[in-house]
């Protein structure tokens, strides 16, 4: 990693959803029109095109509940049970509560929250295995009351499901999991096929095909976000440590080729540790490649001349996720305007977050924390407002409405107000 | 309108996002690149097309809003404080604060909530305004903090603003307006221009050329939603007055030949007086033309047997505006599970939440209540999660964090907390 300047330092102009992707979008529209049209047997079909393998369900038994629970080992079962522990405590703190205020002449005025009926979660799947993710999307799921939360993911070669995808789901508790993947699956959640059922909400994370064809059918159904790839921002000054430092911009930069991995730091020295550091941690790695590959595209290691320039910068970036490896870590947090997750002090690695913390790791990408939140329990539920006036109440407002309603062109609804005012 | 039982009661399938508008979507697409390449030129020019006017400048003067000051009547100026003193009063009641939990081992976890930078706000021009928009869509902006907050609105024929919309803007408080309209407003908030910055946020409501570029910027910007035409239900018993319920549906049905009005009843004799009310009312209607459309086109008026068959119907519909009209209506607040708003009683009708009650106006509609929440204060903040462990917490669950990693191939995340467990 070359050591840069903040003058040096340019954020890659990100290129825009709008102009990209035509391609992908000619095949995700064919695809979304095919399951509206043919339903399970499009499904069926793209599983055989796409995952290889001619599935005689589309919806995982509970034969293969039973057997994936044989394969997984008791270490596996025991990390999982200590981060739900701590996903579920964590996002039950997020949990919306209805509220009301009186005011006088009787009206009440208030917003009741409630969950949503039906949610799809699409988990990666083919060579990977994501059980973590399982996790942090049903989680909240479950806290805000959603009744029927289904997962999609493809199935291997062989027709299964991972068995940590399958126990990790049967341990929070899903209602159906679903032998379908990319585009198809999106299209099957959003518009409904035989088997599986429309929802309310698709969440999860995809490749780009998941990602446009959640892009398409956004309106119909809501979604979570439109994921990038992953970033880390690390901020550090004299008491980080290089060895630490470099280890976590590795964890980020095995991801994807595309992922970001930033260093701003106040110390020079700290810099060329870091640099030596990445180096020789890089060599060791299994997943070296792509590591490579993401440190030279988009690793930046940056020297500013004070943490107020740092955290300006970090600002810009508004990254998915952020560490400050700095003295008195906690007492920065103001400064922080925009990032996704916020890491603070040496023992707070990203990956602890990844996994354990309680946290959601669902967070905004590619500067999208300016405006997006970490996937919670508010993305389950929903807000009525509620309005009770009374007639004494209405009358004393009435004229203001009516003022405002004729102003605008809208006088049926001034005498929606007239017909309760000049009542016989 | 004709009676109908709930057999014969059929909600008009929604045509899908994805299948209709390429037309639109053609136009629009050409306008976004137009405006991302040509800047302010593009908006001159575009105003010059669309608006019939060559503007001598895209920001609204100071002269101007001097000059609306001047043009408005006292009492829509005491109208709009009496407005504002309700949605400020409603609207602080949804701020979010930031919170933080500490558990053992010094591990301190939380989320920071935050506003956005800059939010853009489209307004409706051309021959109507609305100047209950500005107040709805500025104020929850405002009490988020959003330090920079720009309207969008499109000039008239002699390039000025409707100086209603001016004097409400000012009334709470505006950084800018800009003199633009349609997908171009859309794409200079979403990329910016030499005059427009960049927002975070585009809200507010628009013509289907908007809706259109809203839902294509969306992913590179956030958007509040991308809304259809206007709904009210109203569930009425034989405590309902007739002349009322027609009054409040036929104040939807102005709106647009495409709103929609329901009236759900278990009362048959209420059911015929509520249809002569309808067709006696609609003679008297300024815009008696476009609600005799929409109520022909959508109007439904369905008997039904119980109340709870109405509420089944209700959360079916899931409409924008819901009012109940029977005894005890606010008991009956827990059976509806997907609305944007409810209106209680008699006396509350659904102009009372346009204007004054003080809840927000914009609201899901097209059955995206089962998923989507009024505008609110939270639509302009977001949060950040906080995770903080010491080293005695992060070694006591080092391993459970290895053994997800490695089992996900994510060897390096594994390594970013082996380092810190073998630490020399």
């Amino acid at each position: 990693m070359r050591i840069k300047s903040i003058e040096e330092f340019q954020l890659e102009a990100k290129q825009s959803e709008v102009e990209r992707n035509e391609k992908i979008d000619e095949t995700v529209l064919a695809i979304i029109q095919e399951v509206r049209k043919n339903g399970d047997n499009a499904l069926l079909n793209y599983a055989e095109k796409f995952d290889g393998v001619r599935l005689e369900n589309l919806v995982v038994t509970e034969d293969e509940f039973e057997e994936a629970e044989k394969q997984v080992s008791e270490e596996f079962l025991k990390a999982i049970e200590v981060a739900q522990k701590n996903i579920k405590e964590f996002h039950a703190a997020q949990l919306e509560k209805s509220w009301f205020i009186h005011k006088a002449d009787g009206v009440m005025l208030g917003q009741q929250v409630t969950p949503m009926d039906r949610v799809g979660v699409y988990i990666p799947g083919g060579k990977a295995a994501y059980p973590s993710t399982v996790l942090m999307n049903l989680i909240p799921a479950h806290l805000a009351g959603v009744p029927d939360i289904y997962i999609a993911t493809p199935p291997q070669a062989d027709g299964k499901i991972n068995p940590h995808v399958l126990v990790a789901a049967k341990s929070v508790g899903v209602n159906c999991i679903f032998k379908m993947g990319g585009a198809q699956a999106v299209a099957a959640f959003a518009y409904g096929t035989e088997t599986v059922k429309k929802v309310d909400k698709i969440v999860g994370p995809g490749n780009d095909y998941v990602a446009r064809a959640k892009k398409w059918v956004y309106g119909d159904v809501a979604i979570d976000m439109i994921a990038g790839p992953s970033e880390i921002c690390i901020v550090a000054d004299e008491t980080a440590r290089a060895d630490y430092v470099a280890a976590d911009l590795l964890s980020q930069a095995e991801h994807d080729e595309a992922a970001t991995s930033i260093c701003i730091t106040t110390n020079k020295e700290l810099a060329q540790e870091v640099a030596t550091e990445v180096n020789r941690q890089l060599a060791k790695l299994e997943r070296r490649e792509v590591a490579t590959a993401s440190i030279e595209n988009n690793g930046q290691l940056i020297v500013v001349d004070s943490l107020q320039q740092a955290f300006t910068l970090v600002n810009d970036i508004a990254p998915e996720h952020l560490q400050l490896m700095i003295e008195n870590a906690t007492d920065h947090l103001a400064d922080v305007k925009h990032a996704g997750a916020i890491f603070l002090g040496n023992y707070s690695p990203e990956p602890l977050g990844d996994y354990m913390a309680g946290p959601n790791h669902t967070l905004p990408t590619s500067g999208t924390a300016k405006f997006a939140s970490p996937l919670g329990v508010y993305d389950f539920m929903k807000k009525s407002s509620i309005i009770r006036y009374s007639e004494t109440a209405l009358l004393k407002e009435a004229s203001y409405i009516e003022t405002l309603a004729n102003m605008e062109g809208l006088s049926a609804h001034a005498k929606s107000i007239e017909i309760r005012r000049k009542k016989k």
